[in-house]
């Protein structure tokens, strides 16, 4: 299993540039490194100076990168498609169409990106993979995939189950599915909803900083510090530690480091021509274990829960209980928190926002 | 109906300050102008220099400014589906689920854009519509939307309508139907596909350049340039017309016009302070009909079909008839290209890619 790590910021801050010189870093002090691109356009190649495939090749000792191909990877996953259908379906339908006909929609490439790289994790070839997606926002959307879903399927399988559709479909489930599958399945194969296990595997990556973590990359631009201080809170939204801030092509000053505090902020040089030496001179040490707060912490004693939510004020923050969990939507971003037992379905007793944390109590 | 712009580039190039410019211009002269960001961050509303909110709201004569909020666009959409549910379904079972709740996975963010934009449209409120999504790449997967399901649903009710397992459930639907549904269906309901009129209303809108066409952004960065260029045939590949070239933050050269052509390029200087005039100044007629190439021509008599693909070289461009459909594949998109009818069905006999044109003889 690697350390996945990633860069966050505005477009144009330099995010591409720094996740190179990262790679470079890391392999260059002995980590087997994996650099992942997800850009059709030429500018990941231009930036890294050498071509990129779409299977990972060699560029430098202990370092290979790869450009994730959304057409590419939906016809490899068709293949995986029709193999199940036909595994269980005993007049398979799907053989008739091809990997190679399928089309792109929104969100596939983030589906895509999300099993490529577990995929290369999986694989036990690397210690670090470094992931620069295209843009932040789709790269927090990406990465909510395991969290998100794990709520639809757990609410849609509990409101199934419930449902008098699929009381009055029982009837009809075991004759249609002996017509037409391999296997027999009864309407408590179907409404029970199967624990996942590769989003339940996802969901504890993410929230574990010695398996997923990021960095937020910013200039002195107001617009681009805006900008990472909410992506610093959206990260949160999603349970993703911030471990700290690359500030490029540009000095620090004492008012960003208090922007920005706790995290530690590395001032980045400019790079001229094709001397990275300095940028990887200026990174922090990126395997280095983090100070920085979690963004979630429940203690069941006190019948609290503290969420760490940097980047919004109080007013942006809202705390609902309209389902049988807890709600918390910031920044575009709805979260439903699962509590453990003695807290679930309990309803909230009060709630603060102070110091950049949202405290909740039963 | 209103003109819809878009402006498409690297991040960081000013596609955001451009846009906001292009709407002010036209408020200027007199049109009745929506401005649409989908930025949850502070950016946008920092670069417009006031306050934006999740409904339209005027900020000068002629001009409103909205930005799009998924987690609030959901919990409308939600409520619209629940509606439907309970006009068909005699026990509706998701009136327990509540808009409030749902989290946002990736690719929602885009649905729920696009449908916002063609309610906007059809509120007949507006002359033009200036769209700032979030990446240029996000905004092209988003007006792939309408094409790319149009070729889902015809391929799939295809493979279905031939397919032995809705052969085997035919007898099951009738009685299923009756059981929990306010209306009868029949198998044949099911595998019909019928004809999704706002698709085919969407594809219709983006192919044609007085309702639907973008603008390139870029600096002098060779990134940015050949990030520009890509996304110039990349629009290519939904059917979008790029009416021209906004240089920005620099001046215009013969090289840079030249790798362009027969767009027009015009340059735009940097702003200064809150002076937005000398932009305003610098832009051309957003609303003159354009010369551009069309993205696809289609010459039955002459058995030929030409798509223009700028931005590509040759081995990018890949043509491809393994489904009932031409497959083109270029920058990591793919589009199945419907002919009509003397055409559809038809082997290709040569094909040749020619001063930018994917030109395919039948």
């Amino acid at each position: 299993m690697a350390l996945i790590l990633t860069f966050l910021g505005k477009g144009g801050t330099g995010r591409t540039t720094l996740a190179i010189a990262a790679a470079k870093k890391l392999a260059g002090l002995g980590s087997q490194v994996l650099l992942i691109g997800q850009d059709p356009s030429p500018a990941f190649s231009m930036l890294l100076g050498t071509p990129v495939d779409s299977s990972p090749t060699d560029i430098a000792p202990n370092l290979k990168v790869v450009n994730l191909n959304s057409t590419a990877l939906i016809a490899q996953g068709w293949e995986d498609v029709k193999e199940l259908e036909s595994k269980y379906l005993r007049s398979p339908t799907l053989k008739n169409v091809y990997g190679q006909e399928l089309g792109i929609l929104p969100g596939m490439d983030s589906g895509l990106a999300l099993n490529a790289i577990r995929e290369y994790d999986k694989s036990g070839k690397y210690e670090v993979i470094i992931y620069d997606g295209d843009s932040s926002l789709t790269t927090l959307r990406m990465l909510g995939i395991p969290e998100i879903s794990s709520w639809y399927a757990r609410r849609f399988s509990q409101v199934l189950g419930e449902s008098d559709v699929v009381k009055a479909l029982s009837p009809f489930i075991q004759p249609i599915t002996s017509t037409i599958l391999n296997v027999s399945w009864s309407a408590d194969d179907l409404s029970q909803g199967t624990t996942n296990d590769i989003l339940s595997q996802g969901k504890a990556a993410i929230a574990n900083p010695k398996r997923l973590a990021a960095y937020l990359v910013t200039t002195d631009d107001k617009v681009a510090i805006a900008q990472a201080k909410y992506i610093w809170g959206g990260a949160q939204q999603i349970g993703l530690t911030v471990k700290g801030v690359l500030l490029n092509k540009t000095q620090a000053t004492d008012t960003l480091t208090q922007e920005f505090a706790p995290l530690g902020v590395s001032a980045i040089p400019q790079r001229t021509g094709d001397d990275w030496q300095p940028l990887l001179d200026a990174l922090p040490d990126l395997l280095a274990d983090t100070q920085a707060p979690l963004p979630l912490t429940i203690d069941v004693a006190a019948r609290q829960i503290q969420i760490f939510l940097p980047g919004f004020d109080k007013k942006q923050v809202k705390l609902t209980q309209y389902g049988p969990e807890l709600t918390i939507e910031a920044g575009d971003q709805r979260r439903n928190i699962e509590l453990p037992p003695p807290l679930a379905g309990q309803s909230v007793k009060g709630a603060k926002f102070q110091n950049h944390y949202l405290i909740v109590s039963f």
